[in-house]
């Protein structure tokens, strides 16, 4: 747990001024430490100097000032579940913990919105938006905190009917690098006045300042919903039903593939007996007489391509049956491989070529000697291999490594990204140029530059080294 | 048609480059000059001091870097349908016509996107997408270019159901201020992959650089669409069940609201005979099943506050007639007031204030003596006052300018914003700091440093005077 050699030790003066002004909450200790430099990525930890516990945005702004004044990284943690490195502390620094800012500030019934403190996790919201006939409806999977999951542009499984983090804040407030606070949009539904700040800190991943509050959008929660599993005799047929699906305008709510692969490790992990074969699994949201429409229009779709055992279901214990395989599919895919590790990668091209995404990868799966199941949001033409290797076996990750960086480069060939939903971080730096091209990120470092010219938010993330 | 006193004349040896370069597609005629420094605002004309007709991204790149080296300003110009002063040459400079960017590069029926160049307008990309089964929704009402569209993050009325340019851009080229060739955004349905160009872009009103291609995403056309139709009591109960249509999560893809005023200019206009009350225009998009539910439960709604003379239609002649009276609204406005020039207002609130401002703005109508039909895309809170002023008469012209400067500071009182969806231009610099905040305004202006530090993309536009 010691610094690299290149960074600067924190500065003593900084440090006793921290320890007075926040007494406990302030910490250098070797757990807290650890706890704040890791995440649930493959990554190897990397602690920050200290870590404090804010908790609120004029201490947040007080701390960044602070770091400002003395030069030194300053990183912003919510509940340490990101997936490519982005809380590592690679040039040491000041850890700030979120987890304090837990409130819900409003919620606001006829406007369809909340506004919340950033530390409040997604469930956290859903649980105090009970009883009120609305939901927030982005779920990347983890329960992170909403000022997370808009640092790192999150999605999940129903972003294909109700977007990402992108399309749903509304506003926030930010701690910007030199410790002033700004207010970025507002609670109208829609804006045209002046330029997009709100969308510039999605996706920032705390480069560019630490967002402390959102106001975010919220949906009526559907009057029926209903559920539906079928099996396809190939992959590609599986697409096209996806494909078609889509093209009619079925207003789905979820798509999900699974491989056979991630079947078979569901069947042997949940002791189902679901049909070995590349499977999807969907959700649908409206009234009742819609729900029963979509799965109508989407089993004909389905049984024209080849699709079998379509089952669905309305009633939420039947709803929950059908879904639990797809919610077992991670932990499923970890018992193929006992003792393994999990390297997640995390592409999306569009639906068009998805098909033919996936078959060359297979190609080069084969090829590279890896297992890995795949589960992918295929509706927005996002999917993820999780590749299973044994962390004793250095070999076997440095193959890893190789098929994950040729896959990357095989989804940005196809027009597509690097990674749909999990972020940069350190994870994906590489494939930045790559995917941009030399004009995009040179303005993106200009941005970067222009807000943050010490390089002291979140540095060594997103941007690759010049 | 002199330019003002501040500014330099054109430079001689740039003129010389770029008549030699250009031949007869560079223009230093008065009526071109004045045709391309107007557009459909009521602030007076102002025009540049040469128009180059451009035909291509590497012709825009080109001009832009003589722009560049000679410290010239340049304006981009698609249709002149703007409704701010965006393309007013308010310090001279070179106009940059674009209506040659006329191609549709690409339609991908299996990704629901298409390529276009920037001068396409969006009835020009409907019409080529006729036979495909997808449309591009987003209507602002004039036959806008994408290219201005996104430059203004337009909208119009259905961005309800489908979103704003801010939603629907996935990918841009842009012309940088040196010169240089941006590619942002790509064709995957969703990226976290580093800064968000494409959004900093939409809406940046050509004062960052020139969109010259952009890829939108399409919609399946819907298998069925009824519009309806209906009369309320008061301007609170219209309003109150848009809040319960939209809570309630009906899928609804235009809601409209026309005051009083704007239905009795309409039967006056039209010969219609509409009931002279509040009147809310509604479009259901789904199966005929879901459109029929739709209607249903909207007119349940509708019934409940007081709706009278509900009236639905699924037959495309019989939408048309009940929507023309819709689409007649602004000329029949005009009716009202024979000789009358148009200044047309843009707030946006949030829904639950929609009525209170509404009220608000009413009263403060009324005490100054103003006419002005009111027109809204209220499933968004947006809503437009067309104010009716004689052109001759000063002290009309600045009463009417108070009011809606008081309308504007009026919704950013309520959370909302001075402007929906026209944009910023020249029209609403003055109320970028009150709603945004000073911070704000501060990053926005090292933005655009950061990106055009000479000053030289569309200066005087969007940022208010320092």
């Amino acid at each position: 747990m010691n610094a690299p050699a290149d960074r600067p030790p924190l500065s003593q003066e900084l440090a006793a001024t921290l320890a007075t002004r926040f007494g406990s909450r302030f910490s250098v200790a070797s757990a807290v430490r650890l706890h704040h430099g890791k995440d649930e990525s493959s990554h190897p930890p990397m602690p920050p100097d200290a870590v404090v516990f804010a908790e609120s945005t004029a201490e947040v702004a007080e701390i960044v000032s602070l770091c400002h004044r003395h030069q030194t990284p300053v990183i912003a943690f919510g509940t340490g579940t990101s997936l490519e490195g982005h809380l590592l502390a690679v040039q040491g620094g000041i850890c700030i913990d979120l987890s304090a800012l837990n409130q819900v500030i409003a919620v606001r019934q006829n406007d369809l919105d909340a506004t919340v403190q950033c530390g409040v996790t997604r469930k956290a919201l859903n649980a105090a938006l009970n009883g009120t006939g609305l939901f927030f409806p982005i779920d990347p999977g983890a329960d992170a905190s909403l000022g997370g999951m808009a640092a790192t542009r999150a999605s999940g499984t129903n972003a294909v009917r109700y977007g990402t983090m992108r399309e749903n804040v509304l506003g926030m407030v930010v701690v910007l690098p030199d410790g002033r606070i700004l207010k970025t949009g507002g609670r109208a539904r829609k804006s045209a006045a002046g330029y997009d700040l709100t969308r510039l800190m999605v996706g920032s991943e705390g480069t560019l300042g630490i967002i402390t509050e959102l106001t975010v959008r919220l949906y009526p929660v559907p009057e029926a919903i209903s559920s539906a599993v079928c099996a396809f005799p190939t992959l590609a047929t599986a697409v096209q039903t996806v494909i078609q699906t889509i093209q009619l305008g079925v207003p789905v709510a979820r798509i999900e593939l699974l491989d056979t692969l991630a079947i078979t490790a569901i069947n042997r992990h949940s002791k189902t007996s679901l049909r070995e074969a590349p499977t999807l699994f969907f959700e649908f949201h409206g009234s009742p007489t819609g729900v029963k429409e979509q799965a109508e229009t989407v089993q004909e779709i389905a049984t024209e391509h080849g699709g079998q055992d379509f089952e669905w279901a309305t009633r939420p214990e039947d709803r929950s049956r059908l879904w639990q395989a797809r919610h077992d599919a991670y932990y499923a895919g970890l018992g193929l491989k006992p003792g393994c590790r999990a390297l997640t990668t995390d592409v999306c091209v569009p639906i068009s070529l998805l098909a033919d995404c996936i078959a060359e990868t297979y190609l080069d799966l084969e090829a590279s000697k890896l297992v890995a199941p795949l589960v992918g949001h295929v509706g927005d033409g996002n999917f993820h291999l999780v590749l299973l290797v044994d962390p004793d076996n250095d070999e076997e990750l440095t193959r890893a490594k190789g098929f994950a960086s040729r896959l990357a480069q095989r989804a940005i060939r196809m027009d597509g990204t690097c990674t749909g939903e999990h972020g940069v971080g350190i994870g994906k730096q590489a494939y930045m140029a790559l995917e941009h091209g030399d004009v995009a990120i040179d303005l993106m470092r200009a941005l970067k530059h222009a807000i943050d010219p010490g390089n002291i938010m979140n540095p060594g993330k997103i941007l690759p080294m010049p």
